[in-house]
């Protein structure tokens, strides 16, 4: 089953070596500890050791870095050949985009005194960025190799940190839990290579593109890490106080309503009603994405469950009804439909953080307004404006994914990284060693006579 | 194997939008952002944004979701072909278990204005009473539709909230870990609910009743989970300080004592000596449950050694001899053994605390008496007298919970739910879609004299 | 498959049920809570309840109970038919050694008025020491009985805590992350049981001493607990403040820098370039034990990503060349190759900690030196004293491990056991109950023409 030219015992330490040569050369000129984490300068001023920001988002962070690396790794594993490749790419892709990220979003944040600062902010951050490129992978998973995806994450890193910048930096846009940044740039980046990629004869691999039950099972686990721990991403870098407690208790019941209208849906749009588990475990999820931009506002709780609850309801008509079409009609091969999880939600949050932010008052927010909204006061920006702003941005975020997946997708199409065949495709024994024993082939099991052993 | 009054079709969508669209509504009636929450009411107090309660409840809170979702979800995979029902009925019903809880928790609890608050303690008193709802799930696991379980979540989630207020607000009963509110209370309403939906030809079920190698390897990631976190749960909304520190650590020793019993007993009712997976996975959390009630108080480390190695050998010999027992004499048909890891540990836990409490002075326990039991006092209740309530209340969640099974049992007993044959129990294909490649029916492999592929 | 000597129906709860008594005697009569968690000592203090030390080491130490109980757990589960005693030996032993190592830290660390105090700190320090235990079961994996497993743990234990107390207190080293007390210790003295447990007929299980396609899976739940929450190990009793935020950071940069190397060198040692899952499984996180005890150190990112760059590289050419030298060279059979993951990178770690260590200046470290390094002061030890004892306490530990392991290993060969006989390791269903029906032997299934079921 292995071609030559899917032989990763060069390509692959090359990519990986010089990369990860070059970050250590670029953290050892460019990066210092921050304030929070350097001995000399937390020391030198006088503050309570219990003052670390480390005890304020350390515990957030652990919650992001487990949804990136179980919860994203294991979602894909609902493959059932494909395993291996799922939670082992998505850990090498991660471990790679995080440290980039460090330095691209260091580089935008602003660097003070010819350095980039790192501390648990920056981890965060960093995670972010990680997770948008982990939504792309998605979008084409199984269909690389590991040294596209390492291509397709330095590239995509630097126009995350770039779109970032433009939005939270120039227009002062309020993204928090990155329904824009995030998830509308990770979809649509990763949809557009997708389309790039596009494998006419991709149906020879056709039987190895889905599940078997206890890779559903697989699967679950990371479904559930997701869910239970978008309070804390989209909380994560949201200012302390009310907008963390705020923005965590948003999510949790945009989750929760979520899940009803995923179930509710899931069933009635089957002919014999039975549940699907690629809907529950993806458009299950949906919620957190549309509470991302307006996670950390006055969404109120009750907001919070109508956006969970349409958001369920779009996900699932998304991927029942529209995966197909654009498919057949866009030749858009979306693996994971990351356009029905992160694509829409993503744009339903953008557009759901507009009209929160543009109904922004004083009476509602008190002194708290310039938690969420810094921009917006009487002698500056107007609520509205910060909505328009909002709206803006989004189509900004999906300027940037399309026109960027388009260009990193012809980078990907070159024919130089070691791609599996189309009929080679969802199949781990390609990059990995999985002996014939070892691969527990269910479609050729068999009923025999005696069943004993 | 699918009878057309098992078709979810209409069902289910009916039951969920109906549900969440009355929660929504409700909501946006009588929900709000407590003052940790809100924006305004937050700042307009004069405080360091550190002394949110975000800080100091959100990891507890986020140990206790894990806890419900993965520990209870994954707990229950153990049955062979159940694994997408145990992990999907459970994520949908603790959707829906703790919004409903938010409302009614937070009616008891006393509305302020006409209006129910909501924070990260509101989070987790639903999650509390979430956990309830699964327990008596793991009773009836593998015999109804989930129409049933929505219908019995709405219920029990009702009167866990009636038992809640009399016992902690009116009768003034210490539980913080809820071996009366939670375990027992679910326990026994789920016995009782399977008692009235005893089925008299469910052996024809009989041979999916059981787990296969890789169903018990699943079921353990939900064991530890609960293990690891229960300190977590315990503790999650006792009194800030000593009371959430003493409870994890008494908590942590008890189950460490409880593992050891429970695999010293395991290999002393075996014949062959062999360790049975049911009793490392369920019996060794018996700890946690029996150190529920006396968690907070003065155990100390020994006490709760001798509460947790107690539990661990009460659960074995009640998975090894008495639910056999339950089911032959009793008619109850307990999948899940709830009697052996909620039922007598929570009864275990409420007399332990019981006993706790009358020992309580104020020589030790200093001026953190109030803390532990605000009732307590030279010219309020004798210690005497609240170890005599802790009793009382005992009897009073047992009674609750009977007459609620029992009522909740025959509402559910009515044959429109989509409830599965005696023949079909146990089987996720009746509600999921599953097809015919995916599941592994392993015990129809066979030993092929040819045995390459 | 059982012979009666395997036979654990006595030996079993006897050891369990003395080991366990004995502890609660011992627990009774020595150990009280510590200032943070005694209500009466808590209140007695005029401090905020939001100083109590639970807030500021509770998530830590959640973080390193998952990786010790689920970590550790699943890591070992790549066996293809050991996977119930990997998890539930690993449980037990564990459950055991956090008490028994309560008791032994707690005598060393210097027990107040006959008393042994515990609290979050004590909790966190005895998974430290069932971690060591955790890594020499790691060597001896699949050969053991689980008494035999118990009375290493016990005697493993107290070494540790012999050590650790001649490391930390006697000498004055530093080892936040215990490259030396955890790793080298616990790899060195499993080696050396190993090497005494020899097994010239092993060959007779080899075909077991494999793993399978969804062992494979359960076992990166392992590897990624490990990875993602070891900065929460490293830092979990450094000081508060910026050394737990600086250690968290170190270790996340090192075991990202670690996953590139260890993919590299995975790819590039295979003929085919296929990945091997051993290497992703294991020597990804020899990054994590080689920042142990330079973590907390003012390392720097840069420094931390050369430090786990090179223990990936290391780890994985371990793991392909060396430990099939040990094995027909020194006869040491290492199941899990902890020589490559906790061995080598442990002695890396002290070396790193040791240069690092004497490097130390006021100048670097400002006020925040004595945090770091206690007794390093201008009238007191100077850095490279500090750097030197730090190399001694490598070979002071070197020879505890290897000289207890030889001792122990005896004792563990007396043919009391019940160990498996060299054609039965490997193997689950000579200490539990496995069914026939229930373990899937994927070996045997065959492809039959007609494929239908």
């Amino acid at each position: 089953m292995t071609d030559t030219n899917t032989n990763m015992r060069l390509k692959l330490p090359i990519t990986c070596f010089i990369l990860e040569i070059i970050l250590i050369i670029l953290f050892g000129v460019l990066v210092e500890y921050d304030k929070e984490t350097d001995a000399k300068k937390w020391h030198h001023s006088n503050h309570s050791e219990y003052d670390n920001d480390f005890y304020y988002r350390y515990p957030s962070f652990q919650d992001v870095h487990v949804m990136i690396f179980i919860g994203f790794g294991f979602l894909m594993t609902f493959l059932q050949r494909y395993g291996f490749s799922s939670v082992g790419f998505n850990f090498l892709i991660a471990a790679l985009a995080l440290q980039w990220a460090t330095l691209m979003q260091g580089f935008f944040h602003g660097m003070q005194g010819g350095k980039i600062h790192v501390g648990v902010e920056s981890m965060i951050n960093a995670d972010f960025c990680t997770g948008s490129v982990l939504i792309s992978f998605g979008a084409v998973l199984g269909k690389t190799s590991p040294v596209q995806l390492l291509v397709m994450a330095v590239f995509e890193v630097t126009l995350f940190a770039v779109n970032e910048f433009i939005l939270l930096s120039l227009l002062g846009t309020r993204d928090a839990g990155g329904s824009m940044t995030i998830h509308t740039f990770g979809a649509y980046f990763g949809l557009m290579v997708a389309r790039v990629l596009y494998r006419p004869e991709l149906d020879k691999s056709k039987h190895k593109n889905s599940s078997v039950y206890h890779s559903d099972m697989f699967a679950m686990i990371g479904t559930l890490y997701l869910w239970m721990f978008w309070p804390s991403f989209n909380s994560a870098i949201t200012a302390h106080g009310d907008d963390q407690h705020r923005t965590a208790l948003n999510t949790y019941y945009s989750l929760a309503a979520c899940t009803l209208s995923t179930y509710a849906m899931s069933a009635l749009t089957a002919d014999d009603g039975k549940l699907d588990m690629v809907h529950i475990q993806n458009a299950a999820l949906a919620g957190g994405v549309a509470a991302g931009t307006a996670g950390e506002m006055m969404l109120t709780p009750f907001g919070s469950m109508i956006v969970g609850f349409l958001a369920g309801i779009i996900s699932v008509l998304g991927y029942k009804y529209l995966s197909p079409i654009l498919e057949s009609k866009l030749k858009i091969q979306d693996t994971c439909g990351v356009h029905n999880l992160h694509g829409m939600p993503g744009v339903m949050g953008a557009i759901v953080g507009a009209v929160t932010a543009s109904l922004a008052t004083k009476e509602i927010y008190g002194d708290g307004l310039k938690d969420v909204f810094p921009m917006v006061a009487p002698d500056g920006r107007s609520a509205s404006s910060q909505g328009g702003i909002q709206a803006i941005s989004l189509a900004v975020t999906l300027g940037m994914a399309l026109v960027g997946g388009l260009l990193v997708g012809f980078i990907m199409k070159l024919p130089i990284y070691g791609a599996p065949s189309d009929a080679s495709c969802f199949e781990d024994s390609i990059y990995w060693e999985v002996s014939s024993k070892k691969l527990l082939e269910t479609s050729k099991l068999c009923i025999c006579p005696q069943s004993s052993y």
